[in-house]
């Protein structure tokens, strides 16, 4: 291009970029006192020269719409005529006009779980220890996911990729001993979206269900928030008590955790097994079963989901957050085949699809094995955590505390004898002031009965030498 | 360990399977019939010698409770005492007894938008071209994120990496002129989710919202999902005819695509812009902006976000989508200031935050300006298979065709000038039979008014020469 015809396009474009942003100072889109973008800015952003846009401002500034000062970025000027200047300063409305839904998760209290800073060590239960996590296999199966060759990207099923439902169906079976079509399994974002479809699918605002106490706080903060009425059911060393399940009024479901009562750590027995699965065909209700960590147990004997015997009713959720990472939100439902096709078309509504690569690289790892042997790997490794946990508790607080929960799971609850429920923040204060975290089991309760002080001690995600150390640190602060 | 050591610690563990395997079939775990794990499947999963347990499985087979043949799995056996063999076998509920929102979403017509195999030419809206994926920048930017050393992987702040959200407050103020705090912004799982959470946050069922006549059928199903009583009000080159907007009747926000109407690709004007924004100031509503192809307009003339106006008015939500991939699922909202805890609390309830590496990834592309970069290659790509599709059609189609929205964005709207809205079905079929995938744009409607037939053409997921050849075929096919 010669240098005329160069300049009579620069002059053209710059002209539009003028008409633009007179535009938008006469519409009021930017108001009296605003920045404009640098040139700077603007040129990268337009992919012209500094120069173009620089033009297109000299000629805002000659006729007075916009005023520069040496050094800073231009601003609107004012008193431009038509500009409604009151547009862009009209306050926020002072009532944000939250829904039913919102008002009430903003009614829920407060997480005490809220990450503190600067911890030494930190019981803080969920997390895992980054050196855990299979960095090198899961880069390798991600970086094949992101280079596989395809055609397009677009949208797939809503369900989940084929190929991870697939390898999801052998998992299952292979570690959990579940047998379902790979039809039947939903690949959500955590097993907190898995727990919020299934509510959305399930829940009228009203409707009573069944939850454990204590409970998971995040799962109960669902179902209130959908509106449901929960009606707590006491759990102890053997999970739920079933005898004490509801029967007068309809409950939609209760959500359980079987396997592993979170946070109590009972196992549920046999004989209550059959009354949880009677109570839901004879009550008409589903049961959620929360596998959360399923994964972990420290003897060989497996403990068999619900799901197993309660073809019809009972929802199972997984997760890999306890065995990967909880930053990589992955999940699956197995559902009844009544469930498929509505919580794949919620599933839809809610966000499309779980993102596709991760989908790929998780398959790929289950397909290769590397999913079961790093699995196998977690459970030994957090044994020897639990192991050196549960001896230094009983070196240094001896009778002054009893743990629950210790057969299989990431954390356990220690009860203090000689403290009270009413003690517990107290004693959060002292660990805290000198760098330990340790978060109240009371706050997993509905009811505010009487009680000892207990805590939930999460040991997955501390250095092994990190454990002893900890222990005998939390006892030097709240025994002195 | 000596060899009888390590025997007798075998038989112990043989035995501990065997008790396990037991309990499980006479808790009618297994029913009769059922096959048991493979024993190679068994023993890698517990981690023991496939010797262990095969002991295991020979003293089941020798009391017997299980049976086998040569080669296959062992089966449970019919007959044992204690087994509920019912248990498992109780058929599944025949009402799936579903929420109000589950049957609102399962009543909703089924998407004509659902993938067809084996297509030559697909015209789908929504897909990009795997090719102009930034394959190796995202690899790199994951595989920073994923090695980066961190101390435990846990839940972050559910509104997003605050990384990522100081990275996009910087681009939003770039590209798009939005001036906000970065704790303005919530990270979401794409636009989809941003939508569900606005209206989740804001909609009772029952609640009356407008949307635009043609619209974006995902979302106005969320809306409709959850109850929601829409008005629709018509749209023309110049976006929503504002002077529809209904005023009798409180709604509680009006859905719109400013920047390029979705599917008619309107920009809305000056007048309507404020005409617009009063209208939601007089009826205390929100408006949400779907932001979602912002990036791409084809003169130098930015489009502005109504968010600069409408100060605690307007939701912008925006999107990677378009510009990287619909498969990463990863997008974001700009909140007025008395909606940001809100829905913050409700994306922590949903499924507690977006994936912290991905977050991460984008964070860096963004910091680096790889990720403006490669939104100006897309735009120019895009420019030039919009060129070469208009060109095409003109040369194929001539004035049998009018082709809206053409200044911006990644689709247009062709009407047939000499067919009816009833026509587009035939249409498809035929074009579809000679692999082309083409969309009606009449599922976007509400209203089956008297149309011409016109069909909604994506052309960023095609190479650029497939654009010439997919429309001469397409006329060989329809005007044969």
């Amino acid at each position: 291009m010669g240098q005329l015809a160069e300049a009579t396009r620069r002059v053209g474009t710059a002209r539009s970029i003028y008409l633009g942003l007179r535009e938008q100072i006469t519409g009021g889109v930017y108001a009296p006192g605003d920045s404009l973008p640098s040139s700077r800015a603007l040129a990268e952003e337009l992919g012209v020269s500094r120069t173009t846009v620089t033009t297109a401002f000299d000629q805002l500034i000659s006729e007075g719409y916009v005023l520069v000062r040496q050094g800073a970025r231009p601003v609107v000027a004012g008193n431009i005529g038509g500009v409604d200047s009151d547009l862009s300063h009209k306050s926020a409305p002072a009532d944000p006009g939250l829904s039913a839904y919102a008002a009430r998760a903003m009614a829920l209290p407060p997480s005490h779980l809220a990450r503190q800073k600067g911890l030494r060590y930190d019981f803080r239960y969920g997390d895992v220890a980054a050196d855990d996590f299979p960095k090198l296999a899961w880069r390798k199966a991600l970086t094949a996911a992101i280079l596989a060759r395809r055609e397009r990207m677009g949208y797939g099923d809503a369900a989940g990729n084929e190929n991870l439902r697939q390898a999801l169906q052998g998992y299952l079976w292979r570690a959990r001993g579940i047998r379902c079509d790979y039809q039947q399994i939903v690949v959500v974002n955590g097993s907190q979206q898995g727990l919020d479809l299934c509510a959305r699918a399930l829940l009228n605002p009203g409707d009573r269900i069944v939850v454990e106490e204590p409970c998971y706080a995040m799962a109960r903060n669902i179902f209130v928030s959908l509106g449901a009425k929960p009606t707590t059911v006491a759990c102890d060393s053997d999970g739920i008590d079933t005898s004490q399940l509801p029967t007068a009024e309809p409950h939609r479901f209760a959500f359980v955790t079987p396997s592993h009562q979170y946070p109590l750590g009972g196992i549920l027995s046999i004989g209550r097994r059959r009354a949880l699965l009677d109570w839901a065909e004879n009550s008409d209700a589903y049961i959620l079963e929360d596998d959360y960590d399923g994964e972990y147990r420290y003897d060989v004997r497996p403990i068999p989901p619900l799901y197993l015997s309660g073809r019809g009713r009972v929802i199972y959720i997984g997760t890999v957050s306890k065995t990967l990472s909880p930053t990589l939100r992955l999940g699956y439902l197995v559902l009844p085949p009544q469930l498929v096709e509505p919580l794949t078309r919620i599933k839809q509504l809610v966000d499309r699809q779980a993102p596709t690569f991760e989908q790929d690289a998780l398959a790929s790892l289950i397909e290769s094995g590397t999913y079961e042997r790093h699995v196998r790997k977690m459970r030994r490794l957090n044994g020897e955590r639990r192991q050196a946990f549960l001896q230094a508790m009983g070196d240094v607080f001896g009778d002054r505390v009893e743990i629950v929960g210790t057969s299989a799971g990431l954390h356990v609850v220690v009860w203090f004898n000689e403290w009270k429920r009413q003690d517990e923040t107290g004693l959060i204060e002292k660990a805290r002031a000198a760098g330990i975290g340790i978060y109240p089991v009371s706050q997993l309760y509905a009811e505010a009965s009487d009680r000892r002080a207990g805590f939930v001690f999460g040991y997955a995600s501390m250095p092994l030498h990190d454990i002893p150390d900890g222990v005998r640190r939390l006892g030097q602060v709240l025994l002195s």
